[in-house]
């Protein structure tokens, strides 16, 4: 299919929690071969004593959601939140409006 | 019709309450397939105890906005407003204006 | 006439005040019909218990001004204010100044 | 004379004072009609009981300023203060210095 | 020489200070006709009883200072400072650093 | 391997602690020897009296991260934290959530 | 060697301390001639009676660090420090982190 003309889910953000090891590097590197996956940004937003909570920005023209969690859970790590989910035959931007001022 | 020169719905930004199921992911996934939508774009903005609220961002050449209704009420979901619309044949985006400030 | 070489309105921005009913997907769509117009963004400003104010963005070519005028009176809305005007031969953004700081 | 290497007035940001009659639409197509002007942007910034006044932005290859004055006049409006003037081959935009923090 | 291989000062940006006459019309066009210059920007920062502070931004492929200065000088005006001086084969941008925060 | 098609580290932003000698040039120019980088941005965050912060930004198709430690420990610098990590076909940036505001 | 594969440094922004003569003009064009650079970009930090602080932005495929600092000594000025370094076969920018908030 068209990756064009396809649905799908085409970004996620997600507000995850992990362990310390294994580090950021790795869950992203993890993340990037999960099918329907181009790309991942993993961002450290806080330290802990024993766990670090990261925001997590996935791309692709597919994305595997399940996949995603089983990979993270492989890890050790929990989604707390999904914050955005990006769905259809091409990403949608955000878009400010009064009501977010 | 030619999608450049058609009037319709360009973009809707809608301000909806759902239930915690299903996920945000799965409200993207179903408005994404609606009549004359290109994608949509599903943003957290709260979590209460029993439900979220979440800020929907929809465009399209010629958005069919009764089935996103019915779409959304399948899923369990209320708009409580509607923020933005645009129609015509482009996306008209907003203009900065001294009474915004 | 060449759509770039002719003198029209090409930009309006305006203040406007609308009852609950007819919805501001509605205002978008009929607006969006008026002659010398490609595209309309209506903005939720705010909402109370009897009206709305949106913030309207209007462009095209050559806005047919009382046409304008016209559609909104023809759904129960009044034009508040005028915030902006562009003429010519093409659009002029807004340029920040000292002034506006 | 190449409207690219020819000398001239290429931007105005005006400060004006205008009855409230005729209308900032009025004011738009009227000075975009004055000679070597490409476009013209009508910003509401103030209304008091008899007056209004407007932040005017004008932009073209080689723009008569006293045309523009002629006209403004002919309008029943007065020119504050000339806020911005970009003259040459081409316009230079304004560049943030610690100056401006 | 070709004007992308020359060595030259690319953009001047000066805080000059002059009187109400000339106009800010008349330093920007008689700016912009100093040997090597494209463009000036003349932005209007304060105004007293008997002067005018502006913020002057020039570019061009290799601006004569001196004549700039001369300029200046036959307009009644004087250079306050020179905020920024860029100089090469190409205009290298201000990029924002820790220290700026 | 099509490096655009390669899995792979694309871009690293490091909290490091080196001491004053070598300088930020001398680290930035051995990082940027690193196997899979094409660039690397050294910017100075704090100055203490034995020690500095930098933030470092690396960039390239295949980042060897054991290497960027080992060339960082040849250099007395030490990784605080591993701030972001970037991972897959292509860099995905960073997105504005409600949650960042 | 193809400027685009070659490693060097490819910006440096250094905050330079200055006497009041020679002006930042003649600096800028004095460290636009070193070898390997494309442009500078010379910005007046602050005046004091006897001195005056740079922000210098250097931009070129291969900057020659040491001529920088031979120049900068022949004209009366000392580097305070060197906030930003850049090297390898492209300029990465930098990025921005939660840790920057």
């Amino acid at each position: 299919m068209n990756q064009n003309t396809s649905y799908g889910i085409r970004r996620l953000v997600l507000d995850v929690m992990k362990p310390h090891r294994p580090s950021i590097v790795e869950v992203a590197l993890k993340l990037s071969k999960v099918d329907g996956v181009n790309g991942v940004n993993c961002i450290l937003n806080e330290v802990d004593q024993e766990t670090e909570s990261l925001k997590v920005v996935i791309e692709g023209p597919n994305i595997d959601f399940d996949e995603v969690q089983e990979t993270l859970e492989s890890l050790g790590a929990v989604i707390h939140s999904i914050d955005v989910a990006v769905a259809g035959k091409k990403i949608v931007e955000d878009v400010e409006t009064p009501q977010d001022r």
